[in-house]
């Protein structure tokens, strides 16, 4: 919603540049005008360079564009007809100097002003010592029409044109100019449809000429842009032209200098150079400036057959501008999904985060929340005015309904079905509504979670041994994690995360990681118990024999049998010589049942097939949730449709095992869904009792599972806040971790009295959340990325996923076709992503990789291998005690353990020395915290690799 | 068992270079001697350059190493203590030009001839202009004793030692002059242990000395190399040293040009400048010349933050010495798994082989392969001796019997096991070994292949639906296949293979694996038949329900049952209302036999999970297999460790499903082999008779269908045969096609009149038991990759392999326990591999990847992508007619549809150009072909995708 700042956006951005930050360059106000570009000093940030080549035999020459540069170098592959792709072109040292050699005895015109392309001509042939006719050849030469090379323009591209062209995007003086016969050509370049106006072309003309006698090399940058016909493949005004002719020579010399010039002209700081030159010993100064700075590799040092592909990051080049022309052309800065920076600078730890500043006073850091976000409330709904948020909102709908499902169907598996598919949609409806109407953060989604999962399974199991009604006892856990979180927000507890360092993150998440994978297969071999296999060889087990099994029918009497053998016991008779039996048929048990008879037998419950049939659905759903997640990064297809079958890769996975599985109709295990808007469990109402069947002392004992409960919620949702507000995600509305907890607690009440899962918020959905709400600009280059320019921070998205979710309820009869072994498997692809998206992971795979073959990763060249072994090694065996707790009867003081790693973090301040954890683990720094003195020595910060990243819960 | 040779190998393999093949070098009686080393001009292939810097406060400073040069760059990680990985050096340009300024100004002693660190100092600190007090304290500075960075050396590492200094490898002139007490140190440098012996050392010492008032450049060169205490890691004799002091300075400029004198002593041509200048001027013209070769990015264009991995290919920096001194140091010549050539020089299309000109005679090829193999014949078994064959003889053992056991299965499997897995393994000993011993191309490995099998399987069926005895049959189709591969190599027919080109190839390969592919995934499907799965909705189908088995004892009169109900009908009764049985129980039918009671009834026979379960085992076999093939490129466990896991990975894959299917003990079908030593098929002899009860006129028919087969044969021989004698495998013993067909045919005799299966060679495992055998230099510097020296030609390996596979007939009976789901899963894996490994496939890909994405391979910038797309359609075409031929009643013809792809291609040569073809195709060309002009513009030769490759048959 506005405009003025949307439009820059095509302008190369200034409202991210430096220039808006210091102060003297006002965006907002300025439309693409020439001043706007005048002030910037360089004219555009983009140069579009073409080189025509004169191809062909002596008598019938004819110029050829054969290349063309803007960030990087595209070559024409004459015999292929089409582009190659962008690289980073390798020069030789030669060419650069046989350039500078001939422009030092060349021509070289600065600041000219010719208005058209004869002009030109005519000055450059004037100047030269040809002969008449050698001029007039020349002239004829220069103006012959260039064969561009024009690929197809796709329809939308002709659509985005018209749309331009009526935008008046492009400044019409030039414009009205350049309207010729053949811009209609020019104008089907899809690069035209890019480049943003204002970019300006250079041409750089190169040829042999056999009535040269020597070369010719000329130089000229216009004072004013002109357009010069023809000359390049886009009808844009022309900055620069660079001319090298001369007689025939053997070697591809004269194609290699031109390459080199049209190298120079894409480098932003000759260029700038170039236009500030008032004579040709600056520009032969900017040359040299220019060769002070490139790269040299030894020969054979790049396989020459190979082109380079361009770097991921661009700001060395930036760097080199005088200061007042930098421009944030970083594109890694903010890259959303991991935390490189890979911009040659220093490393600063990520400072506390104002909202994380003890305020002393009660609530105070609530009351600070509320004051902080609340002048942002009307943009927060203004903000989201945009047709990304629709994507994002289908998206996230689709993802937060996939949670819903999986957690909602083990929930009810975990506890008897007290709570189920049903509660889980609901809860998530209310619960997230709520949410983000007024939480500190609305970016986060609330979803019940794998730790609280884990933990509410504990409680089940408690209740059950003893004897205890769950619901009325999970209401008084409910209301005391309450009170405890309430507590935390009271005394500003929340300032303590910055004790959770990636160390904790990474106990924490793989833990719970691990009990996902742990569950799924344990699930999937208790489903074999219940459906088991038939095995010839143990069939004297009569447990396992598909045979066995009668339809029994009343006979004249009434009875239901007639035994005729001496024994009437049932399995005896079974096994015995002589059943003698009457009225009785081998009817299967549903044709016996629907013929009025009563299926008897040891072999009447068995189901053929199940077992395998599930263990087949489970692993097609996990490989296949595996395989579409990582179809992004293949070839196939545009980026994006891969990225939407990458994005809703677990909803596939699970409408595929749903497919397979009704294909067969076999009668694998379902999800129980009630038939109506009622509780799972057909015995219970909405609202919970307080006391139940439950002793009334009950609801001062379960403090104290609650205190344990607590830590969890609390360390849950503050995790994923400290991810979500991460610096390099550019927030601008700030967090509110107090005001979060706040909102957690209030609908932790809620949730307990009417039976639904508990809520806190979701680390890999917000991300996801807010990946998808990225803001980046176009690219308009060949081979450039895109910049991160923030997120659109609103709560309408959140809010429309959730109420989106409420409407899908009467969706929910629909989910009893869902076999649980499919759930089985998202469940453990949770697990198994969530795991291995851990650096800790990471540096268990370097456990078993020898030196030699172990990547390039930072921490690799900063940190002793036997160090980080050790750190690894510290993690296991933390992991092991975690889960060797969770595995005794005291599972249920599992959340202390985790808030124990807290403490096992602070105790390796004394093993290791600061400079490796600040490797190794991710510090938020103290308040006045000595800063961690980085190593400066050469520009070595890039790889970071990403922390909790994207799949858990 | 060439000791000489073997030794040179570890000198740079001289035997290889030019300079042997010219004949100005005789490699075999040269030791390491300095003769040998004087005559290659340059001292040595490999000089080893390490970089001291003085570090630490300027009252406590000490030289320490921090980088190290051989073919590329290592850099001590300072903080981690370990040595990065091996990359390519990045400059400035300007650090070299400082370094040659300071050296015009500096000191350079060339052919110095000092004898120790001393001598030199006192050298060094004379000539300059320093006074008597900065000439002691640079004295004392130089002749501190330099921290070396030595990492722990394993104990293979030292074992290795022992055995090289037993060798007195290293000359012991300068080893002895060498002995210090810091040697023991250096020698434990893991580096020293691969160094090749005359193997030279430069020190470039680097730092900043307070005390010096200006810069201070020093370069020697000595006449003679000596060793100069312990200046560097590893104790060699010194060749250079430089030496670069100044003031203390802010910048790393000291550092940098310290590098720069590093890079440009790592390069070999100015290194043999270096070596040869006589005045500083040399030098410094051979800094100019190392400048003109250097290759420049712009600024920016690669990523400072990242190191550069070396290429893949050396060569461009060794075609720069003067020829004299090129040593054939392309480390992609020859790779042996691929057709790259990666150097930038011209592509020499295939030149016809000699073996392969007619010489008009009848039989006349095959005479000429005698003789041309007879004086091989003796050092075709003693080439073999070596430890290298051990390891190939069990690979390819192993390979040979996996494919024995599935091939063998198959062939069971298709012709109601009239031959099955005990005659694949007689026969695969038996005609292995005479073709071992006799055939022209001994490399070659026989067996019975796809093609053939598909064949057979043809032939069967055909012979089953007219009421055929099938062995006879198959015997005169032997007869007349043998009689007509005569003909073929009585007019030299041979010859003709020219004209399969790569369109041939993999239209042959491609038809064959998606037969392959069909036929795995039918026999999945025809086990669910004969396994069926029960699904409850279709119950009444009483064929699929698991109920209805009842056991009937005998009465006391001898009758079976009892019938009281109207009806006697089993299948009624099973339904009536009324079974009224006497004498009957509820025992499985395994039990019920036990206790001598007969099972009846329609559930009997139905064995539950089996269809599931079989598709597990399916899916886990080529899972496994599929994956551990891929585990060679991971970066896990040692490379050894990779490479034994991924070449067995099909023994593994198969043993894995043994093991699932054991550990379970499901009735899965499995192998049918027979107990003892005799056909499979019971009632038949070993000796097939002449007709059995066929008419006798069908010894004249079966012409008809042997001359197709004949194609068939023909075909699959010869395109492998065509593959393994490519030129890039650098086989110096010649090919034999025409013998190797008369072998062919006689072994088609005898495993026709015995009924075992047919053979000819199959690619897959030849190309691989070539792979086993290859020879590659030891690799001594970092980075390096081992160069290719050719195949180690001879016939015992191959010999040995059939020899154990004879002896392993009697383990056959141990085979049945393999289950056939675990065979068609190696059968859809060998499908799927060699479908997946052809250019083709890869063309296909190329059809669905948007044209950003596509590869940046070399057919794609030479031929448009249109036409690329026009000729994949063509290969899909025929691919499409062969498939419906096959598919029809008109099977039997597909060999004739095969030999009609030459045809198509021939057609092919209207359409494309002869430019398109040689980059899509691979044309063998003709005798006196008019060569296919190739763009030379640039270096653009590389990526040849590898042709058939790894995985059928």
């Amino acid at each position: 919603m506005r405009p003025p700042e949307q439009e820059l956006e095509n302008l190369g951005d200034p409202e991210t540049s430096p220039l808006r930050n210091s102060g003297s360059y006002s965006a907002t106000h300025l439309g693409p005008s020439e001043e706007w570009r005048k002030q910037r000093g360089v004219g555009s940030p983009y140069l579009f360079i073409q080189m025509n080549e004169l191809l062909g035999s002596p008598e019938n020459q004819e110029w050829r564009e054969t290349g063309r540069w803007i960030l990087f170098e595209e070559k024409l592959d004459l015999e292929a007809k089409h582009w190659s792709s962008p690289h980073v072109p390798t020069l030789s040292l030669s060419s650069i100097w046989e350039l500078r050699a001939l422009l030092t005895t060349g021509l070289v015109l600065l600041d000219c002003s010719v208005q058209s392309l004869s002009e030109l001509t005519e000055q450059v042939s004037r100047l030269e010592s040809l002969n008449p006719e050698g001029r007039e050849r020349l002239k004829s030469v220069l103006l012959q029409r260039p064969q561009h090379h024009i690929q197809p323009m796709c329809w939308s591209a002709v659509r985005r044109l018209g749309t331009r062209l009526c935008r008046g995007g492009h400044p019409t003086e030039t414009l009205s100019s350049a309207v010729e016969p053949h811009l209609k050509d020019q104008l089907q370049s899809p690069l035209w449809q890019k480049l943003p106006p204002g970019t300006e072309a250079a041409a750089v003309l190169v040829g042999e000429l056999d009535f040269l006698t020597q070369r010719l090399g000329v130089f000229v940058h216009f004072l004013e842009p002109v357009v010069l016909g023809t000359l390049t493949e886009v009808p844009l005004p022309m900055r620069f032209v660079c001319i090298i002719l001369g007689p025939p020579a053997l070697d591809k010399g004269y194609h290699e200098m031109g390459r080199a010039a049209a190298v120079l002209l894409s480098d932003p700081v000759f260029r700038w150079s170039a236009c500030q030159a008032s004579s040709p010993q600056d520009l032969l100064s900017a040359m040299d400036a220019f060769l002070e700075k490139v790269v040299v590799l030894p020969p054979g040092g790049v396989d020459l057959t190979e082109r380079i592909p361009p770097p991921k990051c661009l700001s060395n080049v930036h760097k080199r501008l005088p200061s007042q022309l930098q421009e944030s052309k970083d594109s890694c800065n903010g890259n959303i999904s991991s935390k490189r920076d890979r911009y040659g600078y220093e490393h600063e730890p990520q400072p506390t985060s104002k909202e994380l500043q003890r305020t002393g006073r009660l609530f105070g850091g609530l009351v600070q929340d509320i004051r902080r976000k609340a002048p942002w409330y009307l943009s927060d709904f203004l903000d989201a005015l945009d047709a990304q948020s629709f994507s994002a909102i289908l998206y996230i709908y689709l993802a937060t309904i996939a949670n819903a499902i999986t957690f909602g169907g083990l929930l009810g598996d975990a506890t008897d079905n007290t709570q189920g598919v049903l509660e889980s949609f609901l809860g998530t409806a209310v619960a997230g509504s709520i949410f983000c109407l007024f939480a500190g953060q609305p970016l986060t989604i609330l979803s019940s979670t794998g730790p609280v999962l884990v933990f509410e399974r504990i409680l089940f199991a408690f209740s059950r041994d003893h004897g205890l009604d769950y619901l009325p006892f999970r209401l008084w856990v409910g209301i005391w994690v309450a009170v405890f979180c309430l507590v935390l927000v009271a005394t500003e507890a929340s300032v303590l995360v910055r004790y959770f360092t990636r160390f904790t993150e990474e106990g924490f998440c793989a833990l719970i990681s691990l009990i996902f994978i742990y569950d799924a297969i344990g699930k999937m071999l208790s489903l074999a118990e219940v459906y088991p296999i038939y095995r010839p060889g143990l069939s004297g087990d009569t447990g396992s024999t598909p045979y066995g099994c009668l339809c029994y029918f009343r006979d004249t009497k009434g009875n239901i049998s007639l035994w005729k053998g001496k024994s009437s016991e049932a399995k005896d008779a079974a096994l015995g010589m002589d059943l003698g039996l009457a009225n009785v048929s081998l009817l299967s048990p549903p044709e016996c049942a629907l013929q009025g008879g009563q299926s008897r037998g040891l072999g009447c419950h068995f189901v053929p097939d199940i077992a395998f049939f599930s263990l087949i659905l489970f692993f097609a759903t996990f490989l296949c949730a595996t395989i579409l997640k990582h179809f992004k990064s293949s070839h196939f297809f545009p980026s994006r449709v891969r990225k939407v079958i990458s994005d809703f890769s677990m909803v596939l996975a699970i409408l595929l095992g749903c497919g397979l599985d009704a294909s067969l109709g076999l009668s694998t295990p379902k999800l129980i869904v009630p038939s109506e808007f009622k509780p799972t469990h057909p015995d219970r109402k909405w609202l919970v009792p307080l006391f139940g069947t439950n002793p009334w002392w009950l609801c001062l004992a379960t403090a104290l599972p609650a205190l344990l409960m607590s830590i969890l919620v609390f360390m849950d949702q503050q995790i994923t806040a400290v991810i979500l507000n991460r610096k390099e995600y550019q927030l601008q509305k700030g967090a509110g971790f107090h005001l979060d907890l706040f909102w957690v607690a209030m609908l932790m009440l809620l949730t307990s009295a009417f039976g639904l899962p508990w809520y806190v918020s979701t680390t890999v959905i917000s991300l996801a959340h807010m990946d998808s709400l990225r803001r980046e600009s176009a690219t308009c280059a060949p081979g450039e990325l895109p910049r991160f320019l923030g997120i659109r921070e609103q709560r309408l998205t959140g809010l429309v996923v959730f109420i989106l979710t409420g409407a899908s309820i009467f969706l929910a009869p629909g989910l009893k076709f869902i076999p649980m072994p499919v759930l089985y498997g998202t469940f453990f692809y949770m697990g198994i992503a969530a795991l291995s998206s851990t650096q800790f992971s990471e540096r268990m795979k370097l456990l078993l990789m020898p030196a030699k073959h172990q990547p390039d990763l930072l921490f690799l060249r900063h940190v002793r291998l036997s160090r980080i072994h050790l750190f690894t090694t510290v993690q296991l065996v933390c992991l092991g005690l975690l889960w060797a707790v969770k595995s005794t009867a005291a599972a249920i003081v599992f959340p202390l353990m985790l808030l124990g790693l807290v403490g096992i973090r602070k105790a390796l301040e004394w093993v290791f020395s600061p400079q490796e954890l600040s490797w190794l683990d991710d510090p938020v720094p103290e308040e006045n915290a000595k800063k961690v003195q980085q190593e400066k020595s050469e520009l070595i910060h890039q790889l970071r690799t990403p922390e909790i990243n994207i799949s858990v819960n």
